[in-house]
């Protein structure tokens, strides 16, 4: 059973969504791993770096390769990152004399980092469509409810009337602006990474361009210059993250609010209480907002981990590890709840 | 497999601690919630609230009561905690007429802030032992090293002789006065969450005190008025794990610099690189920072959920699930990992 | 004297940028608020929604206003903005029976919002001769010290020999990107915020999306629908802020260890020491560092405050006024800081 | 005038204290730094480490010294520190031969910190008179209201009847905590900071730790060995302030909401707007929820600070430079408006 709420057995039906968890899970890493090394082998063989017949091997050796995770573990606590024993497992199933050039010319930033790639490319097609599933399902209560009247709230004291459509256009505008943005971040985002042990490729000399793009291209990801110690295209992406959950925030404390005092706003369901019967707690709003104050936390140490220094930052680049996948759980666990929360809207309104 | 690197089968063995990762499992927060109704049932009996025969049919139940995870996750992602559903299950466990007493007077945040508390309880024992193992560390090697000359650095630069014994008192000092700080916080963090629905033990009436002091009583913790909306203790706390990660980190990244630089320490073993065969990493040093810059980070988390307002804040209290575990975690993580570390140092100073 | 570190009549040299602070005095705020008022009541005119006469009595009177800065610190005490006793202040100066238009349809985030967009304007404008002044200054020592030997440092430990352009790009590469994200980000971030007291412009009824435009227009700024309670291009930008910093304290930080390790750098200047008379500090270096720290811990808080309830939150509101000044001064100190260091750069590599 | 909102000539009103504020302005800092001057000169000819005649003539230079500011500045943009041009202009107003004892054996971090130290103190006495003033002002109320009844809401749905005192105990009880707390760290806290160029007083030989002594009892400061790297009772002080806005902004928030719903509290005053004529609008209520937020923000940079590399780290410190100030600013801001909005309340429950 599990330590995180993200992919708790009972309260991941509270925060979680068990699609995204499922991409940062070990299985999900060490096969996009291997689908590096796959890429990798055939790039090199393709440009004359290493030969036919060893990406032939590897090609073989990776159809059935299973790795011993307790080897995995126990070398990971050693040398900080799972590549180093993960290749060397790996060479030893590809038949001799070919197991030396898996992984020739690349480092384990280059394996981890696209593999996160690989793994950020359907994350963020799920994304996207949570993103769609509750701009549609609010568009859907304006064609329902656009004229209805609702007092405006400033300052936490009533203002004036306003319409429902007013409401619902505070929470919707920003979604797609999100959805926008989300589109804008991906060509260079999902690009791969390759850059070798200090990021010059050291390795294939003259054949690194051509590498490292038959790689890209393989791999469906975006061909660009190593980005090892740049990390500002992921800090881009864990504040989008952070955007979209404290817009989704606001939603839920408005929907609390309105439940609050009462009046403007139907939903049906609601959470029961252990000690008071009559209770119909607003769950699903609360989530937003506890979601929303957690990614803004987070994102502080994303932007901490910008501070890499020289090529490597083992320090900066772990703590991207402890962070980065829950600001992307929190999101999709936000739509998720931003979505059940749309459909429990009765009424807006009045 | 798992998705926070804290219990994840590979990374854990760079950031986590089994024994802290299972007191924050479901099984273990289940478990310490029916010790909570346990004891609760058997206090109440005692102060005459609930008779006898209930008590003894609740404990009956309890000694094999096992929960439906399943039927747990589906309500909780309804209420928002596990409790209603739990105490449901738990309820048509127990012979008839008893079972409506289970969990009586009390309400869900009774059963799972006094929960975390007595998972506390022995977390903080094992943070305890952390401390000293890496306090006595540090003092045996100041011990064997104390009058070896180092060249202090003040703003990256070298600037005078000091010897070995100032550095580590600089890393040994600040550990000291956490341990002192753990121990004076003990008492009055470790306290019996009990308050009923509202926080007035409403059911209880006259008989409140005394049912909650005898709660206390049996489950080892200090006796307390409810603290359903007041935060600081558990603020408090997570600030001490914080400042335990960041004392940890300076060692860290001193250790780190001093490799650089190389002339003033001799570290055994280090990681090992996929690219580069000369490569002894420390890896050790690195998770220090690491772990110490992710505590920071989610210490806000921590202190922007003191805003909980009104009598229970759905929003504010799951932040708190969402980031204590975790920085109790690596808290853990960073001991295990600053004694390893302290091991490795084979000489310091010449 | 100040209190602030940015306006600080020491410490302003280490951190700041007069420039920039100038943007934010209380006098550049009511100017821009001023000028709000005035292409408002212009506007207004035009669109036939106040008298001509109003106009041009609100234009004299603008001419030669000077607020009484008591009165608006005491009312603004109580209001929670400034922005009603200015306008009454204002209405007071305005010839009758024309007072009563000023800041007619308007509401106080409008004028507020508003000024600090017009006022954002000059200061991007000085951000990116900034960023285009650092991205010169790498190039420029590209262009002198390309091909010359490093040792690449992955993990605090040497790795194998890169060159310096290697180095050099990893410094400007994020910078340019960041250029690029901040021409991207202008059409949409500098917009007018027009939306009268609970953003539907209730008093100007079909004329307000005319008055919006001719406001925007007059003004220099992108027209747009309110965005009273969406904070995300404001959260969206101080994100670059933070993205800035963060890649100019990689930078620091890089200068810094080649600073302690010696050989690879050769720097100018540097700072003295009260105690020892042989440092050579490299503070330009740190105060790169500091400010990046300082910016991702900011950061958050901006993020915070998107969860802003209902249709004006003066708590999410306030906090962004607490925050976002000091995370632009962060940016333009550290840009200022970075060039100076540049140009201390007398070699790099061997 | 001023760049920050808590010096600022309008927005201090909001969030700002004018007494704190002055404790750390350029004026106070500078005279703390040179009390510590007079008293290391004392202290060091007391204890023979340099000639009376000496320490006479730095005491005569110090009734009329004036610093040159524009002097400061520019030296400080270079050292990072204002403490080498202070005490070279020091220097060159002790008549001579005696000018060169002036800061003997100590380093600008002694200064500065002993000088931050001494500011504490009646910082601390303010912000404990702060607590004391609402603590006293909610106990007023709980006396006049105790009985009365109040809807408790939980998860921000009414739960079950309770009364006025209940809720004031969830506000009042933190604040006394708050202040045992702050009771128990001045002393350890408020110590006198004395290390010399790397923390060794190696200037002074045996005699350093009777200088020491003699100086912290001149100042009125705690004796205890330097603590130029170890940051921990500074981190676990800015924790406090957090704790204590976090606890101002539950009630805050709290305040709020039972104006929002209404029925259960009668508040005088409350701020206009510029838009609607009929708006009380709970400022003091906002400004304790930004205030908090602000506050648990900007922790996580007084916990990163706590990674202090080697004898003295510039970017660590700068960091705290840019920081603490403005946790105890809006420390005491928060309790000034917090005893307002006590003062605000005319009724509570019914």
């Amino acid at each position: 059973m599990s330590f995180s709420p993200f992919d708790h057995p009972v309260l991941s039906a509270l925060v979680g969504d068990e699609e995204i968890t499922g991409y940062f899970s070990a299985e999900a890493e060490i096969a996009a791993i291997l689908a590096f090394e796959l890429a990798l082998a055939q790039a090199q063989a393709e440009a004359g770096a290493i030969e036919a017949e060893a990406a032939a091997a590897i090609t073989a050796a990776l159809k059935t390769f299973k790795p011993d995770m307790a080897g995995l573990r126990e070398r990971t606590g050693q040398d900080g990152v799972v590549v180093p024993e993960l290749v060397r497992q790996l060479r030893a199933a590809v038949s001799e004399p070919h197991g030396k050039v898996v992984h020739f010319g690349a480092t384990s930033q280059d394996a981890i980092d696209t593999g996160l790639m690989l793994r950020l490319k359907p994350v963020i097609a799920h994304l996207e469509a949570g993103l769609s599933a509750v701009i549609d399902g609010l568009s859907a209560l304006e064609t329902r409810f656009a004229g209805r009247r609702l007092m405006a709230k400033t300052r936490m004291q009533e203002a004036i009337p306003i319409t429902a459509s007013d409401r619902l256009q505070a929470w919707l505008a920003p979604l797609s602006r999100h959805r926008e943005r989300l589109a804008a971040q991906k060509p260079s985002l999902l690009a791969v990474q390759f850059g070798g042990a200090a990021g010059t490729l050291d390795k294939l000399g003259e054949k690194g361009p051509v590498v490292r793009a038959a790689l890209a291209e393989k791999l469906g990801l975006a061909d660009a210059p190593q980005w090892h110690s740049q990390r500002d295209n992921l800090a881009e992406f864990s504040g989008l993250m952070s955007l979209i959950t404290g817009s989704l925030g606001k939603f839920g404390q408005d929907i609390a609010l309105m439940g609050q005092v009462g009046g403007e706003i139907g939903l049906k369901g609601g959470g029961g209480s252990s000690a008071m019967p009559h209770k119909r707690n607003p769950i699903a709003a609360e989530m937003l907002v506890a979601l929303a104050r957690f990614n803004a936390t987070q994102l502080a140490g994303m932007h901490q981990a910008l501070v890499h220094e020289q090529e490597r930052s083992g320090a900066a680049w772990t703590l991207e590890w402890l962070i980065l996948p829950q600001m992307v759980a929190a999101t999709a666990g936000a739509l998720r709840q931003a979505k059940a929360l749309v459909a429990q809207i009765e009424a807006i309104g009045t």
